[in-house]
């Protein structure tokens, strides 16, 4: 049937759609979320049919993104036809049934999904399924290659290439900013790429960000890799792994994330690495609560890594509070710098020299640790992040005051004495974020107590920082709710945890970062 | 933050959807899927974020849904600001992980769902979940409560009030077409509400829409109830059970149907049915391929009808083969008809008899059958559908001849002698719709031999009908590749049920019709 294009002027998100009235979709023998096929010329676009009421008949709306590919113009006749149901969606059904899916079924279906064959309802049926049933390793393994596949990769022409990842979910997390100088400064190579918050108040690439650009190019990356050995970029414009930010789309509103292994190696095995530590931060602040939860995952990791021909080593990190001191962007990245120069958070020099040590160890060195302690100590790891932060655009020369963070400050302060039993990460998420992070990059919260300190009545628990008073006002009205520090002078005065149903109410946060 | 409506002119199929610029989503710290609030003076609503690249900043694109809901012009100013994550998801997210959701949580579930507060991923998630996990009779009596109290409902002032509904799949099933009259001429008020196919050759409402308008309001529907005793209407769209037609739009794509009862049950709650009979082809070319399996849903219907306050009982009946030999909508109309009047076919006279036979026993009477058989063969029930043709605006005249079938007509035979030992339903199905049905009312498959019957080589297995040559030639290949009916002199002659990987693929048609 010949059809009269329409042009939208809009986007519909990257998704294929195209409008058409009840009548002309009648007479198609199309129904809403069936498929057509538009041709024009050599050209042809398989859409998802929107069927409108008051739209012309006779006429087809085409969203930019179809438009473009088939290169039409206003008013130009296209082809229209009701498209088979894609060979993928029988393996979705399949997956709703509980069916194992074959390597080539799964490659079939990302595909389908990076091409906008399979329509959100599809993908998300897919991955409440896969969330429900679980993965085998086999399903693992084919989705990781199918991911990467039809992604780009990039090939720095060298071997060994370190990297590290955590699978994330712990505020405050700001390691990689240390780890990646400690590797780069052993002239070891370690091109990372890293995520922005989109539920959490701060990602890796918010966090250098207020330090220097991070949306470099695969040429830009590949440039300052080559200068440096190392670089700290966004990841999320690489089309590294592209079917990932489509799964992502559906899995934020669900609040779940089956594909946590293949999404993370994909990215890995497409910018070439060879040996990875990946960091698993477990405890009740953590996305893994329980080490033998932790050990599952972990032991996941090496056995698929393995399958796609990569090194791994996991490390169960402690996760009951916030890494450091800082959370949010500007607030993190200050701590990052100091704690370079020598300043800064204990733990997290702890963890950083940990897990940099580990991947000295899986390249063949001795002593990991004590190795990226000198390398942190000499200050060469401090040099190596400035030398970075030079290639990618930024002041090298930065100091830690220079940056910037929010004018509106505000103290939480206990009202008995005792020691830090528990802190709540969830809550201190909910605040920095109520405080502007990640959006507005001063915001966040600084924990003056961590566990097991001591504070005085009266003694500071933390401070909050925002860019605007309203934003500050609403963040310090919701510490005083949620109450994310828990005193106690002996652990016994403290024994309920919880009470249902709750007094004041706190959303569990699903952490997604991409 | 204030932003410049954009009308855009056309619908989202009933979606809440607006159009933000990444920019703009950015500053309000919306990304895809979020949910905003758009307020306009006194009228507020909650649509879903449609992030859109080359779209003008601080302006707000609003689909005809919302417009209309805002009473807005072009241009004004709207407050938007990110809205909170309805109570719902976390009731889907609870669904996703296994919980068992309360009356309350469904209910509001449900309402969410009718009020475009969820969006087609998070239903779509819902759906699936419900699918893996089953239902308790306490979530399917929930479901059926909220799906019926959130639409229109019906009241005629009497009782009781029969009803009779297949849980449908089985092809050229016109049973209703009898029932409905049957039971109408003895006196008793039978408002028959029926589908129309959406995967199917044939629902009952295109059925009996080639004799006369089945697109009635519900206050036409009183009156000729009123008058007649009965009707045949489509129940699409007299808003009863409204979330079911949003859940179909999601479960179509999807091929499951986890809300069978719930969304057949509420719609008779809603018509206040009092006594109902459910019937269940069973077999292998129905939705129920067992006996053991038709058992658990009958007692499931039952349990449910006692919980909603209504009288239920199931007929399991024979699902091995299509129903009397026609196949598309007027095809099936002149079989009924021609039944009514004394010929037609004897399985379906048999089905119609007995169905009509436990309502009646339902209500009291005795000997059901037989009192529903003399009914049928004294004319009777011929005069009351004539009756009910007439009142909703057809002509009670009509010969079964009147009724146009497809011009065009093939014959396929068979290559062989011997007994029909097997039909394919979905092979049936597939042919039919591929002959037109049931978009071309006249297109379809009348079926010349039946399970048992003896067939000559050269003999007639089945006919064609299209009304158009090229539908009836595509028809006719199908047929061919296909070969529905399967011929042996013994039955150990044909041991051979399928071969894997098949020939022809044969695609399973998932039985959908609303």
């Amino acid at each position: 049937m010949r059809l009269v294009a329409d042009l939208m002027k809009i986007t519909a998100g990257g998704r294929h759609i195209a409008v058409l009235d009840e009548e002309t979709a009648g007479v198609l023998g199309v129904h809403s979320s069936d498929r057509i096929r538009v041709t024009s010329g050599e050209r042809e676009v398989i859409a998802l049919a929107n069927i409108s009421a008051n739209f012309p008949q006779n006429h087809i709306g085409l969203y930019a993104e179809i438009s473009e590919i088939l290169h039409i113009r206003e008013g130009e006749l296209v082809e229209v036809q009701l498209a088979k149901m894609p060979e993928s969606l029988s393996y979705v059904r399949g997956k709703i049934r509980g069916e194992r899916l074959r390597q080539q079924d799964m490659i079939t279906i990302v595909k389908d999904v990076v091409e906008r064959h399979l329509s959100e309802v599809e993908i998300a049926a897919f991955l409440t399924a896969l969330k429900i049933y679980g993965l085998t390793m086999g399903e693992t393994e084919a989705l990781s290659r199918a991911m990467y596949e039809t992604g780009k990769t990039l090939d720095f022409g060298e071997a060994p290439i370190l990297d590290k990842h955590s699978i994330g979910g712990l505020p405050g997390d700001k390691t990689s900013m240390l780890v990646v100088p400690i590797v780069a400064a052993s002239g070891f190579t370690i091109p990372k790429t890293s995520s922005r918050a989109v539920t959490s108040p701060a990602g890796t690439a918010d966090r250098v960000e207020t330090l220097c650009p991070v949306n470099l190019s695969i040429e830009e990356i590949r440039e300052v890799v080559h200068k440096t050995n190392g670089c700290l970029v966004w990841g999320g414009s690489l089309d590294l792994a592209p079917a990932d930010d489509l799964f992502i789309q559906v899995e934020y509103p669900l609040g779940i994330d089956p594909l946590l292994l293949p999404s993370i190696m994909s990215k890995k095995k497409a910018i070439g690495a060879t040996h990875v530590v990946i960091d698993i931060p477990t405890g009740s602040g953590a996305k893994i609560k329980t080490i033998t939860e932790a050990h599952t995952l972990a032991s996941d990791f090496v056995d698929l890594g393995n399958r796609l021909g990569m090194t791994i080593q996991c490390a169960l990190t402690f996760g009951e509070q916030p890494l450091g001191h800082a959370v949010g962007p500007a607030l993190e990245a200050r701590e990052a710098l100091a704690t370079l120069e020598g300043a800064g958070a204990e733990d997290l020099k702890e963890k950083a020299i940990i897990l940099a040590g580990i991947l000295f160890e899986m390249v063949g060195l001795e002593d990991g640790k004590k190795r990226a302690e000198n390398v942190l100590q000499s200050g060469r790891a401090e040099t190596k992040l400035r030398e970075i932060i030079g290639a990618q655009g930024g002041n090298p020369n930065v100091k830690p005051e220079d940056i910037a963070v929010g004018s509106q400050t505000a103290q939480v302060t206990s009202d008995k004495a005792g020691r830090v039993l528990w802190i709540s990460t969830d809550s201190i998420v909910q605040i920095a974020r109520e405080a502007g992070a990640p959006k507005e990059k001063g915001s966040g919260v600084v924990l003056k107590a961590k566990l097991g300190e001591a504070v005085k009545k009266d003694g500071l628990l933390f401070e909050i920082y925002a860019e605007r008073n309203s934003k500050l006002e609403s963040a310090l009205d919701m510490a005083k709710g949620l109450k994310p520090v828990v005193l106690s002078k002996k652990a016994e005065e403290q024994m309920l945890l919880d009470q249902i149903p709750e007094k004041v109410a706190s959303e569990k946060t699903f952490i997604l970062e991409r």
